[in-house]
């Protein structure tokens, strides 16, 4: 359990019981992704592929279970979202296969292959600045009515997300910790809920970079806390950018998680090198800061350390760069 | 069956319970890797993921095979192999784990991260120039008394790399065809013998670069053939350019084999870009040869291929080099 001296209340949280059930209804557009054996600075760790499931990140998972929980009349208005990336491809896959429409808000920046990849899924695309977000977002919904179906604060997302977690209790019932990058929180707190309900003594590690550490922070300071995205803008983990976890996800990683752990630009350069000339695994940064922190700081984790690589979508052009680059 | 008129004799070929005998003599050594979906083309297919093999190939099924046959005696007098990276790595790593010494004659120009990988698991390295090498390591078998452990030209060896034929079967029982990376013929053999004799209906094809056409030549001619190394030398699949297919693989090959097909230099450079940023998955050039192929020629293989991927050790610089062109 936690290492707080007074848990947090788990009243309304969600449930290893609610993610049970989001595992059936989320098998027909989520793979069962491999969790690879490795060895990572000398020592055994397991590497949960996310970066292998289906559009390159583990975000299906939280948008099949979602959409799958709505009404009619609310498949009917559509759906919509904003999201750097990943979560928005998901949500279009998720609802293409639910037969209604999709409308994601993106940054102007977001990578050119996430763009691609949620128009490929069928998705209409609303740019705007990354400040406009949300009140872009809640526009759209008032107009069209359509649901939102938020990236990280929402239970049903969490739910999704913790299956993650059930699948790496079954690949490695031995673990030791596991390890997972943190931007909204919505990946973690379903993972810390699956892994804490049945695993009390498994250690739920949150990995974010230095540049973007707002709940290493505000898990220190007992409170959520947000960084601005004019700071939070300078990790290369795009993904990770998101200016605090949300509310829901806070309540989560104060019940469930053990510690927050940092990795600087340079860890995640050579974890993303190293994945993809040893491991052989693509990684977007995001999805390579759990294995930095393992690199850098393996031996805190025990034994049998289990890693969520969250993704692989990462422009060509980083890619070559940080594989050109020496480790 | 195969589609020649007079099928030749399967007399002394290595049988489908060589292979299942493989099967659990390997399996603390070899992983068994996932076969995962992915959309090629615009057309469903698997990719059994031999780069996420232990050692980063699938050679160390054959090596482990081999290795475990061995005598007492044999055992304490050593192995030695010629081999230009994967082979020599898994058989030292399968020598190391018996508790013998391996030596390993290797071409001048083998890239360095075969090199170092086999240095790493404990092997002695001699290098020659890539025609002395047959030389040269009967020479150290004399000197020695070590065993040759061949890198395919082996029914030891052939039997352990068809257990990625078993494999491909579990996890893909409706497959209508398999497409292999050919190089001295040992992995496709027992593919070959694994599928043709417990599915005879599906098609196993062969895949090679078009500048070591050596086994698409004598195939289509009905002979084995030989290509100067001088002229394999120029394909970027370094893997690939063993001058023909082993004595032993030729026969297996004519006897179960359905087509070769080739790809051009080009092709396997997208391959390889496709590989690392669609599918998240980083292939050597010999690795992605069946990948190119699928891409360039996908309708010809029915609606349900699989594609191994043989390997995955690529010098950074080439593998930065093809992931930051254009696909």
């Amino acid at each position: 359990m936690p290492h707080h001296e007074s848990s947090p209340t788990t009243v309304d949280l969600v449930t290893v019981d609610d993610i049970k059930e989001a595992g059936p209804r989320i098998a027909s557009l989520a793979r069962r992704t491999p969790t690879l054996p490795a060895v990572v600075a000398g020592r055994n760790a397991w590497l949960k592929c996310e970066n292998l499931q289906v559009g390159g990140s583990f975000k299906i998972r939280g948008a099949a279970n979602a959409v799958a929980l709505l009404s009619p009349a609310e498949l009917a208005a559509g759906v919509v979202a904003h999201s750097s990336g990943n979560h928005a491809q998901a949500l279009a896959r998720a609802a293409r296969a639910a037969g209604t429409r999709a409308t994601i808000v993106m940054p102007r920046d977001a990578p050119l292959v996430k763009q691609a990849a949620t128009r490929e899924e069928g998705a209409e695309i609303v740019f705007v600045d990354i400040a406009d977000r949300i009140s872009e977002t809640e526009r759209i919904q008032q107009q069209s009515g359509a649901t939102l179906i938020p990236p990280f604060d929402d239970p049903r997302v969490i739910a999704g997300q913790g299956t993650v977690g059930l699948e790496i209790l079954g690949d490695v019932p031995d673990l030791d910790a596991v390890l997972v990058p943190v931007s909204g929180g919505g990946l973690i707190s379903g993972i810390a809920v699956a892994v804490k309900s049945l695993r009390p003594d498994v250690a739920v590690i949150g990995v974010e970079p230095a540049l973007a550490g707002d709940l290493a922070e505000g898990f220190a300071a007992g409170r959520r806390v947000e960084w601005p995205s004019s700071r939070t803008g300078a990790t290369v983990a795009d993904g990770l950018r998101v200016p605090s976890v949300g509310v829901q996800p806070w309540r989560h990683i104060q019940a469930y998680v053990d510690d927050v752990v940092t990795v600087s630009e340079d860890e995640i350069r050579t974890a993303m090198h190293d994945l993809a000339v040893t491991q052989h695994l693509v990684a977007e940064p995001s999805g390579a800061v759990s294995y930095a922190a393992l690199q850098v700081h393996g031996p805190r984790f025990g034994d049998r350390p289990v890693c969520v690589i969250s993704g692989g979508n990462v422009e060509p052009s980083l890619l070559a760069e940080v594989v050109g680059s020496a480790a």
